[in-house]
């Protein structure tokens, strides 16, 4: 049983990219899939998924919609398991919605004598493998990525350095200004991007996730981080890392050590892989060079501090999972979704940081990569 | 005590458009808040929130993160509970996240000897009135929200009518020509479309809630409902109704009703008027129009077939309410952001709906409209 509306994930994988404000699907052993739906002029829109209906009439909701009562949603829950025959017994929840309302109708099954239990695992296994559809989906987003990181390199391409500043237009460029370029080629392939992006610089680029300020002027010699992960119905994420002007050796170096990481991890990733393993191998390469890893010095802030990628789908981050021990999570399989996203980071001394990532498609021999962009740090190579 | 992420509406209005990937905030009593967050690469991001912090060492977390073992987010709120030096007691929970780590975490939590109630409606009751930032964003989204109106009727106002086409740039113009218009508007101010829109046409426009299909061709003398509702951290939220060539008299009649119920709506709204009463109003002006309503014809299709409006913010939907007799839910007060949208339809014989929504602020002493745009059927006069 699935939890409110196609904001979940879950839910959104059942029953694709409807819009609904009070639905879930109940699944009951091998029984078709029935999606229950509770505003009655939502009715054409529950009937184009296709599955089998629990109507508002089915629910018992009355004409004016139901109470804000206690546990609605519990009421409902259990209205749905009567109408599909079920006695109390074991039932998973799974989904998403409000925090009390989830904890209410729990609490209202387990007073009718149901064992409720958490079915998110299962779900997540579920969406592990992506369907034709969901790979259409994701490619179309990562097309969009590309083309917001071409404008962005069109633009860093076409600075003017003046002292400590980059120019252009006769005014000092801003993230900002990068951001309404990204914003640009995103938005008008109906792309959002509900959870930011990144745009950091300098030594606000050293921690990993810092989404940078946008009023903050670009300089030259600086790596700037672009990090972008939008979606309309499923997501794409694809991070480069530029520098205009000459880039301190540190900052070479570290790139020069990302983009082989990168292609080494892209090299070793095909079915039957254990995520986890590319991540062990990426610390080998880095710690050669001498360079601190999660495995030498856990939690540090220098060097490579993060997991090398996660599944991505219909949400940023899932399943194929990258510190997993399980095959079910951590194994690769034909038609997974992943990242590739390996990063060296000096936040404090040097004052950079430095990451790489790919969107690649698990393939039944390799990969194939979503995200066909140069790897340069300089935009003129762009 | 909240859910997770700041892509709950909830957490988003105690901490602001951060992006933190697991993070909570706990309330006690009259102490200051306290944000938890339990990723250290979000310690800058989550420092710039302003509220006293839990850190990942605080809530136990060790350099590796979270295990994704038997509910982890209960032991995150047990140990914030702890370190808030609390002993078990009556702890409400609200916000969102996925329904099965919710609902383990509030088993962790009464096998612990707490007692776990749901604050969902304290939260929705905090967030009715908004803060003069979340007015600004509102009003920031409602100013995209204008210009794609205004593109759309640029595009309708430019038509050719060939026949039973509407034809642009030599060929039939769809619902997705309209689409496409509407979200280069939006995406280039940086506004996602989460909940997706309403570009439906004709008899499609007779059920209110219906997204319409982007292959379909306009026609001439047919309804064109567009419904608007974009955010980037706060919704904004407007309908108009499009008619390109001569309107049919039902059509015109039906539209001339329905700005005149939403003209006297907004001459109504102030504070300390019930929103309930409003939509009585509107059902009265209906009934003497001879048009059916909630009130005589419950749960049906044909005349007006929905409620009055809702307050928006974080959400699409929000306080006040329109069905409430609360007055701590459904009273107009100062710095209120409600919509009003009276509506007509006929989706079997005539085929057509007809729908108006502005989005208005409710002030000291009656309500700025945020959506000051023209009601006409026609492109042309706009």
């Amino acid at each position: 049983m699935n939890g409110l509306s196609s904001r979940s994930p879950d839910l959104a994988a059942l029953i694709g990219p409807v819009h609904l404000g009070e639905a879930f699907v109940l699944a009951v052993g091998d029984d078709p899939l029935r999606l229950a739906y509770s505003t009655a002029m939502e009715r054409d829109e529950a009937a184009a998924v296709g599955l089998d209906l629990l109507t508002p009439d089915d629910l018992g909701i009355g004409p004016r919609g139901g109470s804000s009562g206690d546990s609605h949603l519990g009421a409902l829950w259990l209205r749905a398991l009567e109408a599909s025959g079920l006695t109390a017994g074991r039932v998973g929840v799974a989904g998403s919605g409000r925090a009390g309302e989830l904890v209410g109708a729990a609490a209202r099954l387990s007073g009718a004598g149901w064992q409720v239990v958490a079915a998110d695992d299962l779900l997540r296994r579920l969406r592990k493998r992506k369907t034709r559809w969901e790979v259409d989906e994701i490619r179309r987003s990562a097309e969009g990525v590309c083309a917001a990181f071409h404008a962005v390199a069109a633009v860093l391409a076409d600075v003017r350095i003046e002292g400590r500043e980059l120019r252009s237009d006769g005014r000092p460029l801003t993230a900002g200004d990068l951001r309404r370029a990204i914003d640009a080629q995103l938005g008008s392939r109906g792309l959002a991007q509900p959870e930011g992006n990144i745009v950091s610089l300098g030594a606000e680029a050293g921690v990993p996730h810092t989404q940078g300020d946008s009023g903050r002027s670009l300089a030259p010699s600086e790596a700037i981080v672009v990090d972008l992960y939008p979606k309309d119905h499923l997501f794409a994420d694809c991070t480069r890392t530029f520098c205009v002007g000459t880039a301190p050796e540190g900052l070479a170096r570290a790139h020069r050590l990302v983009e082989r990481a990168l292609i080494e991890a892209v090299g070793a990733a095909r079915p039957g892989v254990l995520a986890r393993d590319l991540q062990a191998n990426t610390c080998e390469l880095f710690e050669l060079e001498g360079m601190a890893t999660p495995r030498t010095s856990p939690g540090g802030t220098r060097g490579y501090v993060h997991g090398l990628g996660h599944g991505v789908g219909f949400e940023l981050h899932e399943l194929p999972g990258f510190r997993s021990e399980s095959e079910a999570e951590g194994l690769l399989a034909a038609n997974d979704v992943i990242t590739l996203e390996p990063g060296l980071y000096d936040p404090e001394e040097a004052g950079y940081g430095v990451r790489l990532e790919d969107l690649l498609l698990v393939t039944e021999d390799g990969t194939d990569c979503l995200t066909p962009l140069p790897y340069d740090l300089d935009p003129r190579a762009w």
